[in-house]
């Protein structure tokens, strides 16, 4: 009995605080209690309308220091930001500040219309492989980018040299027509060059031979074209190379790029950058370099910033040769974007493994935990897929036969799983996946299985005898289709599957590569009228502005 | 007296804390934002040290109240709240208050050893199905709940009288032995009940009939304990009843609870509530009746509030019978759990298919979107493996034949592809997965399965030749093990695999759902060393507070 009353009387106080709480709920102020804590300072004052300190205890684990305002809490951003990893900052426009508050930081790009294999490859008119950090040069003898992503010393890793091409390919057709600067084609424009008694004019190229006298120069005073051109056959033994000098505007510091027979695949000191160049016994051989992408690769071999120079800083002041050779068809333009296409596509023709179709990565891959290191000589899909679109494009632009054999070749390890060196897997034993890391176990990334897709869609529809790719490729679709949700996070999307083969957590996408799988997904939408490609599209998009599935 | 005393403050101040939460979580106004963009009004003054508002705009789309104190940006919490659907609450205690955040608002049980089936059931002993607001009522002549959930008129629900088995085999370990009160059991205590001709003692029971005079009264001033026990012989031709009468403490309000032969499963009208009761002629049958649930139920059959009955607010007045009849072993006790187990248990018995070894289940169950209603038949993987669960724990404490038998029998839709009227799912056509809902397509409950997993390893455990639950269970480890990474979405967790089936969004779990896969995965990791149980688990603890798998 006495307990129950003393229950009682509990319950009665309790009732009481109800009573406050509905009281204070409707425009009153809950009575503060200033024990231990002292610092509760109201800033305003002793009026009680303004902002106090007060602690917000995060998950029962650590405090964050608050402000309250009546009945509102307010969060620092600074803990928002890394508690929920979204993003914010301030901006003025018309003429008032405000703090914008970002879910992610990447750019949906919307189809025009029905994917067309002849067209832009994506958005990749926005790309610039070569700026890349992990890109350490364009080679002077491949006229392709070198990469140091899994091997410092540099290598070519297919599928970039692939992307440069589908970038300059897209460049070329989004960009307006070059200006292009003629210095000498030996029939309208012939260059003023310094003297030298060795040097002659046989049909349109200019013969010369600085052995035994001073170098052959041209003086120059040009401005914001920077992609040179030039077809040189140079002889190795008499150390020959070819001078550009380049001067900041401002200034005058001056640079010279060197290409040269006898220089190693790129090396700079000081105000010297140098590129070795091919230097064939009677071979005439196409130079089309970025001089500024040459400048920041040599400014960057020297440890220098490594940020995009601007073209209206520099200026070309001259052109030197050295050694003995022959020139033709010398030129500055704005871009050289279709030379620049066809040189990724010749190296793909030259690098193809006639055997397995492959273009073989050279260099080992650390596989992440718990996977196997991928060995030198694996394929990737990505790199099989990209391969196709620039040689099925590179077919359809020139009817080469040489392309054509490559891009229908290059179907071959699709068919081989990726546990003999192809980049066949099947998820559970069952669904066919092509892999852009053909990893033990597998892996089964997004964005490289639909670039490979692409590949396929580009072989179909500019390569004629693709009958394999058109099985391929629905098989793929067929695959992606099925497979599609299980990169859906609810809030996001998975880079790949990697979870299910290793037991771990979600691989999930960081908000670029989740721009990639939306951007991917509406151009596959343009091909194919299966809802689940345009709904997942769809709800990706709202992931980005942070809308989250529903929960049950 | 003095523990049971603190303990009472300690409820009060809980309660308290409660009524403040109640207060903040609905009075989360946004202050309203004065005026035009213009006026950012510096609320401290011009010295500009204090606070400005500012607009957060949102993701571009929307604007925001915001603070701003020097570099700082701060959001309301209400924002914050409906963005990312966190939780907050004042809270006072320690003699200051602050704002408290919780990331979920669920509860993880970690498991004290090895999960033994002769032990509480996970962490049912603080489940109160009975409580439920879609348990119509509990049965008075089956002993167990009736679910309004997919049927409003009322059905029996397998899973669910499982789980109320399961709930009070788990009291009848973790509470303390009841009180008991003897009101007549013809042998120490004989009721007191009023005159009447026609009654007489036979051997312990009592042999009544009022078809010719008033009604027996027996007259109780009883508080606290509310189970009612009594076996019964009664004649539904004399229109017999057993009626209890309730009386609130303080309003003196009463209420006729009545136990009649003729009523329908449950009625309410005023101060009466009707329970049918089984009556068959020469048959005792035994009624145990939580009364304060009865009286609820009988409240809620009229529409008026659902919330839970204190017993400290009732007492039991009188006893009333009528018509003609036995009565014996009449009782009063604060619990019979154990009672309430075995009706849940024979319960099982009786309702179990000899053909099928299925509780099947006799609603329609919608489906969602996109998936074909279950008709009315449908069986339960999770309903089989809770019956498993109930009748190995009834046959362990009994050794009684049928509870092995039945048990034994409830294996076999294991063997039954779902779309042939079992349980068994293919994922992707190759791993076995036992269906909470056979749903067309399948649906991979993951909570239902694991409850299944949990049901067999108790057969395996309690019941002699349980081999083929012990290979049923194997390859149901085998493929959770396998598929867990499925449901993990990065920052929680999903509740099926319906979108692999479907191609929608994921199915997020909301946290009690999560919590209990937590729960569930800490309970196998006691039987299963593999690390991905534990790792998983761990994982999936992390995100209660806001932590998330790491991006690439």
């Amino acid at each position: 009995m006495r307990i129950n009353l003393k229950l009682m009387i509990c319950v009665c106080i309790c009732l009481m605080f109800v009573s406050v709480s509905i009281w204070t709920r409707c425009g009153g102020e809950i009575p503060t209690f200033r024990g231990s804590f002292n610092d509760n300072v109201n800033i305003v004052g002793a009026e009680g309308s303004g902002f106090e300190e007060i602690d917000c205890h995060i998950n029962g684990d650590y405090n964050v220091p608050c402000r309250k305002e009546g009945d509102e809490i307010y969060l620092p951003f600074s803990f928002i930001h890394k508690y929920f990893e979204v993003y914010g900052k301030m901006a003025i426009y018309d003429g008032y500040e405000r703090f914008e508050w970002s879910h992610s930081y990447s750019k949906v790009y919307y189809p025009k219309g029905k994917y067309d294999p002849r067209g832009v490859f994506l958005y990749f008119e926005n790309y610039n492989v070569e700026f890349r950090e992990r890109v350490k040069c364009i080679s002077a003898t491949e006229g392709v980018p070198v990469s140091t992503q899994w091997e410092s010393s540099g290598y070519y890793y297919p599928t970039q040299v692939a992307q440069f091409g589908l970038a300059h390919y897209s460049k070329n057709l989004t960009e307006p027509e070059p200006r292009v600067k003629v210095l000498d084609d030996g029939v309208t424009v012939f260059g003023q060059w310094s003297e030298n008694k060795r040097t002659a004019r046989i049909a349109k190229a200019l013969d010369f031979n600085t052995t035994e006298g001073p170098s052959l120069t041209m003086s120059l005073e040009h401005v914001l074209d920077f992609v040179l051109s030039v077809e040189l056959m140079l002889r190795s033994s008499d150390n020959s190379s070819f001078t550009v000098v380049l001067q900041n505007r401002e200034k005058k510091e001056r640079w010279s790029l060197h290409y040269s027979c006898n220089a190693p695949l790129i090396y700079s000191k000081d105000q010297d950058v140098y590129h070795k160049i091919q230097c064939e016994e009677s071979k005439w051989s196409i130079l089309v370099r970025d001089l500024l992408v040459d400048l920041q690769k040599g400014l960057s071999f020297q440890g220098k910033p490594k940020k995009k120079l601007l073209r209206s800083k520099y200026k070309v002041t001259s052109i030197n040769i050295e050694g003995s050779g022959k020139l033709a068809n010398l030129s500055l333009s704005t871009s050289r974007h279709l030379q620049q296409f066809y040189l990724a596509a010749d190296w793909l023709v030259r690098h193809q493994d006639r055997n397995t179709g492959g273009w073989h990565n050279t260099v080992r891959r650390k596989g992440p935990h718990g996977m196997k290191d991928l060995q030198p000589g694996w394929l990737s899909a990505m790199g099989q897929g990209h391969g196709m679109s620039v040689l099925a494009r590179a077919y359809h632009l020139s009817k080469r036969k040489e392309y054509l054999k490559a891009a229908l070749l290059s179907i071959r390890p699709f068919y081989l799983p990726s546990v003999q060196g192809g980049v066949l897997a099947l998820l559970m034993g069952v669904l066919p996946w092509y892999e852009e890391y053909p990893t033990q176990p597998s892996s089964f990334v997004l964005n490289g299985f639909v670039y490979s897709l692409i590949g396929l869609y580009d072989l179909i529809t500019l390569v004629p005898k693709s009958q394999d790719a058109a099985f391929l490729f629905e098989q793929g679709m067929s695959s992606l289709k099925r497979l599609l949700p299980l990169f859906d996070n609810g809030a996001g999307s998975n880079y790949d599957l990697r979870h299910l083969s290793l037991g771990t957590a979600p691989n999930v996408a960081r908000w670029d590569y989740h721009a990639t799988h939306v951007n991917q997904l509406l151009l596959l939408a343009t091909l194919d009228n299966s809802t689940i490609l345009s709904t997942t599209a769809e709800r990706w998009v709202g992931y980005m502005v942070g809308k989250r599935a529903p929960h049950n």
